[in-house]
């Protein structure tokens, strides 16, 4: 169960923007596990990729083919990642792209592939052929929903945020969708994301804009510390809003818009880790205080990685000294303990380096056993901060990954 | 269930060493829960903390009266570590070596304190000193395997390894006791060592034969990736063996004792994962081919600390692609992952980056069934290797966790 998720609130279509779905049974029969998003001419098109050096066939294929052309449409499937199968992957990724090409009359290099699911099998290709027809037939601008659906793999719901809004006078629209629920860690994770305006923006600053906004979301969650072969996020300016194009980064409408596309990021990363494997809580680390940026993530990611901090959420146990001994390690050059306090929610559990004299252990174990609960923690030697979001880790985490191949 | 575990063998007194126990009723009743070391005048006592800045106050004290004095005891407490306990926590810890100091008619910095337990909560200094007229009163040569219990907190077995060799036809013993099964981690973790010699060495040889040894043994094991507050490995040579004061560290002599003293280090270092909490996988990790050392140890600490690769182990299932994925992660820069290869004991899984042609999923299996499991990837930069041991990640680990202080 997501830890407070809600259900999937109306995608709405973005003008530029059809899908289609099918269900090809790449990895199991009757679930819709092929996605086609057609984009119109004109459109400019933003990604980022996984970070890890083993990166699937899919990712190096994608970034051939976004140097050389413009994209046309995203193929997506899910069961099978396409990772580690060397050069097979390549051709058999190639063929996937060629044979959506050849339904919809673009060139090969005008579709961007991505796959999701078990690493090191061979990709099915004939299948997912086969179902190309039904999800191409399909296309449709209220595809959204479904696309949510298709793009799963652990997920236990599907993830989108819309918004519509207006700028200077010109009607906006934004709607994203991501998946992901393991392997999740900063820097990309197991997680895809798409996210479509109409708005037109220039192509440096559509980069520019997703950079910024997966800066400040996708990679500032993390699961369970494993970054995956397969991440992408895609962020698609399709133009056919009637808002001139947006060039200018300084101006209002850029910031404006910028804020909205990081907001449906924040809350789709957000959403993943409500669903992560396994999680019975989610939990919000806020550092502040740091010297620079860079220190305080390091401890938050220092508790968020825990595994003995991540338990004793779980266990809904107050153990506030599993958190300063995870940010005692985090490594950072010259940390004065006896300076930094936490808080758990609104209680100070713990005040220059040792337990705050007015906490309870009553008072910890009411708000351990909260949904949602944020740690905060005060270096006490500047002004900088960083929030990281995580969940427990449970029983669930185990069984789900023990049990994920068979 | 420890994992390969052997029973406790017979731990040889070392001359100059005696040991005592107590039941102080520290966290449960009835319990071995206190351990006095008792080292002759004259002997050389080398040590190494924790490297987590927030440290217990047990080991600040110990380094501070390891700078002031020669040691004449250790004293030892499990069920409380006596972390995050500010400048009281100081204060506990030293009324502590001072009851002993009276008892044993010794200066209060002549006694080094190491408690191991739980974080936050304030040391029951009373039951403490009640304890130690017991302990003390026992103190006897054959005293190691008691005190093998007295250290342990979640540890499921006692550690414990002896040798008695010639050195140039003098006799010399090394026992070492050890306790640590959770918070385990590189740069020293929730593990207490003390190991004896009667061997006569210098005090500077001394303690960089305790850095070598421990640098190739409790630096190299994780079970968790957490760092505890409370770290602490102590080297005692008491010179009272017949053999002559090793001073020369290019001497045989000397390199023939460090080699012995590695080894117990190494085995001691081996029974804590072996006795990870839930392990029911003993896993060594050996990265060579690396430009250097420390990309190695990334790499190797990579799969070790992966939630992902220790599910798998857990679940005997040869998921070979979550740990390329884990070396891909692993911030080396310009790695080829093309030309890496990874070995499951005899099998190799992965050949150029890629399944190994001739690999079955059957031969995976048949290999990840087993008790003890080597993962050797080379990764074909250069020459320099390193070796890492770990365990898996079960439902037990989860359970051990949340349930440890109810």
């Amino acid at each position: 169960m997501p830890v407070g998720l809600k259900p999937l609130s109306v995608l709405h279509p973005v003008a530029g923007v059809r899908l289609g779905t099918a269900r090809a049974g790449i990895r199991k029969p009757g679930r819709r596990d092929l996605v086609v998003m057609e984009i119109s001419p004109g459109a400019h098109c933003a990604a980022v990729f996984t970070q890890n050096a083993f990166c699937a066939a899919p990712v190096v294929l994608a970034r051939n083919h976004l140097a050389q052309a413009a994209p046309r449409y995203l193929l997506i499937n899910t069961g099978n990642a396409n990772a580690g199968t060397g050069a097979q992957g390549l051709r058999d990724a190639g063929a996937c792209c060629a044979a959506l090409a050849g339904l919809a009359g673009c060139a090969a290099n005008e579709v961007l592939p991505f796959s999701t699911g078990v690493i090191g099998e061979p990709l099915p290709v004939e299948k997912i052929v086969q179902g190309l027809p039904e999800a191409y037939a399909g296309l449709g601008g209220m595809g959204w929903e479904d696309a949510a659906h298709g793009i799963m793999t652990t997920d236990t719901a599907p993830k989108g945020v819309s918004r519509q809004f207006t700028l200077h006078s010109h009607p906006v629209t934004i709607t994203g969708i991501a998946k992901g629920s393991g392997m999740i860690r900063p820097d990309m994770a197991t997680m895809l994301a798409f996210i479509a305006t109409d708005a037109a923006v220039a192509p440096e600053l559509l980069q520019r804009c997703l950079h910024e906004a997966a800066r400040l979301s996708f990679n500032r969650i993390t699961v369970d510390g494993d970054t995956s072969t397969n991440d992408a996020c895609v962020l698609i300016a399709t133009g056919k809003s009637t808002l001139p194009c947006v060039t200018d980064s300084a101006s209002a409408v850029y910031q404006t818009l910028a804020s909205a596309i990081t907001e449906i990021c924040v809350e789709l990363a957000q959403a993943i880790v409500r669903d992560g494997e396994g999680a019975t809580k989610f939990i919000i680390i806020e550092v502040s205080g740091g010297a620079n940026e860079e220190e305080c993530a390091r401890a938050a990611y220092a508790i968020a990685h825990s595994p003995l901090v991540k338990t004793a959420f779980f266990a809904s146990d107050p153990n506030w000294g599993r958190i300063l001994a995870a940010v005692g390690r985090a490594g950072i050059g010259d940390l004065d303990l006896e300076r930094v306090s936490i808080h758990l929610d609104e209680a100070c559990i713990v005040q220059n380096g040792a337990r705050a004299p007015d906490y309870t252990e009553e008072q910890g174990r009411e708000i351990m056993r909260r949904a949602e609960i944020a740690v905060r923690v005060d270096l006490k030697r500047g002004a900088h901060g960083v929030t990281v979001w995580t969940c427990d880790f449970s029983y669930d985490y185990v069984r789900i990954n023990a049990e994920y191949r068979t």
